[in-house]
């Protein structure tokens, strides 16, 4: 059996990556990645399907052994990408989907760099401008650290294998797609089923 | 503006490459390259059409001076690739499609190692029997010929990028079209576009 791919799309706030990532994961059977966090559990909340949730303690424990894809603090709390269900997945041959920012996309490329990174971008920065300010929630200050930062982040586009425009959501869904099959379709990834198939016949 | 994509499909008599090739540039604006032969005009063929007709002393003359992405004798005729329209094409930004014998492929490759080499291969080596067998054109010991000269171009999976199995012709064209697209997001055939990007908004 072939390995599953693990699937990164990353790129900048404001770029459409989580609608994306919704889209791509509702249309094919690419399994999500739940995070560790050690945040409180809002109601409704389940442990094992939302996140799991872990002390800080447990948490500091789990990065100095060496559990984590990436790990991030927002705001005093840890999300992380546990390692071990991932590989599991992968090992048994399901496809993992992941969306992250570009910092954890550099980290998941460290540890797994058979991984496929997406870059989602807009068509341009004005594009991205005119989307973030339509939000309504950034202030202008605000607004031009985020375009500072998305500049930043797609000067690193060397660490990704593509880049998807998103200029309309529906061919960005379709690219993502593409590339997922495409890469599926690679030698290296079809190496047990070819030699399965010239043993056959021997 | 990004170069043309240069992709070859290729794979074992039988396997069904011809179809697949007509039918992706059918839905493609992708060139077809147009062969130079030795051998006579047919009917109705036209000069730079069908083929660039040259005599024999004429073709080793471009044999001599490299103007051949690939060459192949077939009942003392030959049939090659000529570079300079090719390269034309990619380097006006238009993709160019090929059909190929697995040497011919690896010719290709040699001569421009950019080029997508694309396997075209059936679900397994007794489909290729029963289809080569369906033809109705070909002798047991030829069809044993063939059955054995496509095990060892498989066998060559290495110096190929994807495998396509032609088990439905409809997927197989979709494979081969997701392929496409997928290669034109590769972050390398987007450079340009990228720098144009950062420095755009400098």
């Amino acid at each position: 059996m072939n390995k599953g791919l693990l699937v990164v799309i990353s790129g900048p706030s404001g770029a459409g990556k989580g609608t994306i990532y919704s889209k791509v994961i509702e249309r094919t059977g690419m399994q999500r990645s739940v995070s560790v966090t050690t945040r409180k559990p809002r109601p409704g909340e389940e442990e094992g399907v939302n996140y799991f949730f872990r002390t800080e303690e447990q948490y500091q424990q789990m990065i100095a052994n060496g559990e984590f894809l990436e790990t991030a603090e927002v705001y005093h709390n840890y999300y992380g990408t546990p390692k071990a269900p991932v590989f599991e997945n992968l090992q048994n041959g399901y496809d993992v989907l992941f969306e992250v920012d570009v910092h954890g996309a550099r980290s998941i490329k460290k540890k797994y760099p058979e991984a496929v990174a997406i870059f989602v971008m807009p068509p341009d920065f004005e594009t991205l401008g005119a989307r973030l300010r339509g939000r309504g929630t950034e202030s202008e200050q605000s607004l031009k650290l985020r375009l500072g930062a998305a500049k930043r982040e797609l000067a690193k586009y060397e660490m990704f294998d593509y880049i998807v425009f998103n200029d309309d959501i529906g061919q960005a869904v379709q690219d993502v797609l593409d590339i997922v099959n495409a890469e599926k379709r690679k030698i290296k990834n079809n190496i047990e089923a070819i030699k399965a198939l010239l043993g056959q016949n021997d």
